[in-house]
């Protein structure tokens, strides 16, 4: 159905395989410091039409492999899809952050709740077909979606928010409503991620965008136990191909020791993490096991001249340390990533430096061994 | 020339002797959450009308004492007066952050900083001075400033920032400049800092805010290495009495084993940390060195009712556990504070739930003993 992958190495690291070079692709690599993404954008007359239309979806998902060695692609929609089928209405203002017609802060809104008709989000199953049929084998798509957590503080503050004291307010006064939330959330990211690995997608990713908000104690109790319960839920292959699973928590490198019991293949970890002893923690021995890391360059370092960004990159891939290359066995991997996603005044030729840094220094320390 | 101290309780726990209770005081106590605050505020102008008026800051200093059975007050001013000394101009436009009229962006800017007169920030030492006086022995008086770096991060913004990509995109293009900044910003710290201990201030505090948005790598280089400048510089007694240093990285927890090597007393933790966790890794034995720890309830909490408070405030002060109680010894002890600021919208009854839960429970910890 689907045409054979020419560049496998994003999903070896993913399965800690020995690779060439360390794979990188960026998060939001399909976004607005693309001029040509802005274009497609003011053809879609807003984010959501462009969301939604699977064509220009698949068009704006292949805009930065056109310009950039990337070896993965990742689906464009949102993280929000999810509570929008819910019913809460989804949009994005101009220049704003995303916003909810309806919020969840009572009881009565929280009965109302409810894992929505997967036929709500064909759009998304659709994107992932087309792009995959698009993408004809050249890097493998990943699928995604936000953690049940991170949908819930949208869902409940309405939108972004700089102190999540709504939703905060809601777990501490009424952690029985929360954790019925978090419930259906998590039911409802399983059946998404999963109906997206039907249509193609090569490997999910779930974003815990805002997991580094809660206290020590409530981020166990109100995000990982959500995130795990998604991964329970996931399909481990599709069509007789494993489908890796990746989980990134920002601001969750405190936690990485209890993030490595995660069922999943892949930790994503931000620019505070210290990728020497991110390794040492969880990464893991030849031939033993361990998570593959992905990450963790600060974005803003894309804002130095290219020197600048080649020195950074690596200073990142030493940090990580000569990765395994051990052909017959696992091992520890890196799959080099951005710790946030790309900002929106990033010049496109400085995300040509970091790519070209990234292969060229990879592939230069595997020889050096 | 001062009234001796009636409640050395928290000045004992900065120097880990052992205390009956674990004192509590909280970040921003004075503030907009109490009306008589507000009161003052709107009778001052503005905020700076607020802080640049000795009588109106003495006023607001001692108001949440009157309320609550806090064992320490710290001085009401902001963490940005310095660079307004240095010329850059600060305001704050109503219901908005601070705001600067000059930035800090090129190398020009850069060659016009200097370390400022303390003349221009004689409206602090006096208020420091009246407040000691007003306090007449309450509690003892904390003094702060913003850490180099966080200063730093306000000059080149201008003001707050979501992403902080103009004193990054500095930081990664010009090193140089950076390091400049930090300089001059460290002994304007300590000479500010020195001056406020020679007016009455018992204790100082550096606020290193943004010190949690730099990546691993920077944040000792640009952070870490300036808190250590300014400590270096630091006043060790005033009139026979030694002073203790707190300083507070707001999303500091990943680099704790590197702060324990800080020359200070105390450090404060935000609420994704493990206090268990930090006091194992910083807190020290009984008769050998350490840190005191202070922190570390999400401000959040106080939006629940106080049944939820108390248990909150119960599992903080358990994380931490018994603090030592050896009269003869140093030890391990506790301060309670939030992990961040107090919220403008917090409940003031909330505030008294959770000052008399942490004085009960922490009392019965140390006679469960």
């Amino acid at each position: 159905m689907f045409a054979p992958l020419q560049n496998d190495t994003f999903l070896r690291a993913c399965w800690r395989q020995a690779t060439d070079h360390t794979p990188v692709w960026l998060m939001r690599q399909a976004g607005r410091y693309l001029p040509e993404y802005c274009a497609t954008r003011a053809k879609a007359g807003s984010f959501m039409g462009l969301a939604t239309n699977v064509d220009y979806a698949t068009e704006v998902t292949l805009q930065p492999l056109d310009r950039y060695p990337l070896d993965a692609s990742i689906l464009f929609s949102d993280i929000l899809t999810v509570p929008d089928a819910m019913g809460l209405g989804l949009s994005f203002a101009m220049g704003e952050g995303p916003k909810f017609a309806k919020v969840v802060r009572d009881e009565a809104a929280v009965d109302a709740l409810a894992v929505p008709d997967m036929d709500k989000l064909r759009y998304v199953f659709d994107a992932v077909t087309s792009i995959r049929r698009a993408l004809n084998g050249r890097v493998p798509l990943i699928g995604f979606s936000g953690s049940p957590w991170t949908l819930a503080c949208y869902m409940v503050e309405g939108g972004g928010s700089d102190d999540y004291r709504l939703v905060k307010s809601l777990m501490y006064s009424r952690p029985d409503l929360m954790h019925r939330i978090l419930a259906i959330n998590a039911d409802a990211v399983a059946l998404y991620l999963n109906t997206q690995i039907e249509a193609g997608a090569q490997a999910v990713m779930v974003f815990d965008s805002w997991g580094g908000v809660l206290a020590d104690g409530a981020f166990q109790e109100f995000s990982l136990a959500y995130t795990r319960r998604v991964l329970a839920q996931l399909k481990r292959e599709q069509d007789g191909v494993p489908i890796p699973r990746l989980v990134f928590t920002k601001g969750g490198g405190l936690w990485l020791d209890q993030m490595a019991s995660l069922d999943c293949e892949v930790l994503g970890l931000d620019w505070t993490v210290n990728l020497a002893r991110a390794r040492a923690l969880v990464g893991g021995q030849v031939g033993g096991a361990g998570k593959a890391l992905q990450g963790n360059i600060d974005p803003n370092v894309l804002f130095a001249p290219p020197a600048q960004i080649d020195a950074q990159v690596k200073q990142v891939l030493d940090s990580f340390g000569q990765p395994h290359t051990d052909r017959t066995a696992s091992g520890p991997t890196h799959i080099f990533n951005l710790g946030h996603g790309i900002s929106q005044f990033t010049p496109p030729a400085h995300v040509k430096a970091l790519v070209d840094a990234v292969h060229t220094h990879s592939r230069a320390m595997r020889q050096a061994r």
